[in-house]
């Protein structure tokens, strides 16, 4: 909207993979102070996604979720990072990896917290499954190794 | 609050099941116009926890969820039906079965649409798992049965 | 998505009535720790209009709320149950009795904390009132009875 | 925070009434693209909680909602005033005119589109309820005619 | 909906500007118990499009926000009371000055608790900058002195 | 909750520096069918946030928020890449950069769409300002370059 600045240029977003970050507000949480079950599962649904989106270039619904497991509870005022990746693809199907991890603000250290697997379908314009690329050996995995724990 | 009004008499819930009944608005929908894949994971972990609540009579957590198959999209419009049962008991842990219909508000028909399986464990007030009763046998069923088919 | 499973025939949804559940979390509270008024009028007009788009088979609008008495204060950690049922039918306009009970979670017992009249309109496709078929003596009562008490 | 800076005097807030403006986003549509009679309904009682608590000078709670009339829809992009009244007290009681105006913003033109009744009570710190003043004749009535109509 | 009652005749907003009045409840705290800076940060921006709007007679869109202060907290229980007023006007742009109030709901005090600038550009139905019209002298502010401070 | 699997060992979380990654629903949209500018903000204020506490190891509070230019709208559908890092440090404030970009979803490619600077300041159990350790040289820079653009 203001002249002055030039947008940026367009650059690459990871792919195949997305991490995110949150924040447990008051709002999050059920009637025992810790992060709402439900709460956790909308946000790694909403990780898994942008990673299976990244990979398909284009739209994709959720198709199964797996094996979640709750190790520890996430409390009011901890941060939330979220890593997903996906891990194997079939012809129209990705899964996706997503782990949780608690980060306690005062020590900045975080702590994995949930973890499971999320199944996506590539769609096409019509809503029908379409093919998707398989995913390379090594394509994310190097840049995320570089990248220190690719914590968000 | 109005004196003249007495509220009724105290009234059991249902033991072991909870039912709900949500509409989908558009706030609750993803790009594509139907229902966001992690906001029906949260309304099935909310159904859950209620079954799991009412079984124990006291807190619990969610410990895991397993194997939910998302068979047909919800869209903008329909109503959502969820049946919440629990079907096995540890120790201090219950699986609950969550079904989720989806409705045509004009046909008043109604279509699984999402199933899946959720785990929750009872804590007592320090925060530890405590043992719950065993799932009698027709406990539920029953009742369930002579409901004509139980959903809300 | 996945295509082993079969999804499930149709079945008929309750007509001219609508059960919900919710639970109350932080979020849904005012200052007081107890369920924020509005909250609950949302709740109630949401489960009203379900029951009358299942009797109408249809659109409806809401017309009027009336007579909505708040008798008892619904707390966090609680979970409200809504009974809502058609009791009059006009030549567009269904009036719906909406019942709200607090459950306490330890306990089990249900107890009625607010009930109140909605009134619907039904709509045709240009928006303008349209007719609605009479309610039949017993249709869902009988339902209801066999149900004890029908709560979710 | 910024210690330049000297925050404003002390000023009293208009008493005994309340005045609201929102926005009608997407968020708040049902599936006909107008406002959700419940989120009008919530507006409602939180407009009339605060002229009540402006009045009482302390902790009030929703006693009762009466005769609501929905007159027009509220579209999506449509301002929304509300102006909430005490309009009669009782010892520990007060009732609150709550007038629902839509605005179209491209001409800049409002029209009374809900309107009700909301009672409310004023408790003490135990939660009982408390004597509230009366209501002083002209008090809030000559303020709010000087203000051309006191829309927000 | 209900024939009986005649809508009100049209009337018109206030002109170029905006005054809004939110309660903080728990969902809009942070850890701390005070509200969230982004919660506030958004009223504002709500508060000052309203304003935009009602000048510009069409859309509008966010381009700046500047020098906002945040010079006391808001708590939980508070009302928030925002003043947005036109400023300064160019070619297609408009300056508005944020306010916000924060106010005791006991006391029934108002005291300013955060300000800053929001510029907003007109919109044509192509999405391009539109001209808008000057801002006229005394227009808008006679009308504010006269209203007593003009806090909703 | 499940004993089998071990939670994690303790990582570190990035110092100084938060990325977040959302995805833009419809709920989050104005009547312009693009993101809000109030939710843009709220989200900056979320992200700056986390990187002022994760410098400050503890409670931060608002105190400004200056400069945020929207360069570019966001639409449904997008994601929004947000980084935000701590530029700049007094002796209790930080001073936070924190940019927007928007990803459109089919191609991967991310641009500039909003940034500014979030001011914080760190608190010590009472509220009072407490000081903060200063920004190392090349501390966060150099993961960050190492990082590929960084964006999440």
């Amino acid at each position: 909207m203001t002249e002055k600045k030039q947008p940026a240029a367009l650059t690459p977003a990871p792919r195949s993979r997305a991490r995110m970050l949150e924040l447990v507000f008051p709002k999050d949480t059920n009637y025992h102070g810790t992060a709402f079950g439900g709460w956790v599962l909308a946000l790694m649904d909403k990780a898994g996604s942008v990673a299976a989106v990244r990979h398909a270039r284009g739209s994709v619904v959720t198709a199964r979720s797996d094996a979640v497991d709750f190790h520890l509870p996430i409390r009011v005022g901890d941060a939330v990072a979220l890593d997903a990746r996906v891990i194997r693809v079939g012809r129209s199907s990705m899964t996706v990896q997503v782990d949780v991890y608690r980060e306690d603000m005062a020590s900045g250290e975080q702590q994995l917290a949930t973890s499971g697997l999320f199944v996506y379908v590539a769609l096409d314009e019509n809503g029908r499954p379409r093919p998707v690329e398989p995913l390379l050996v090594g394509d994310d995995q190097d840049a995320a190794d570089a990248d220190s724990g690719g914590r968000p």
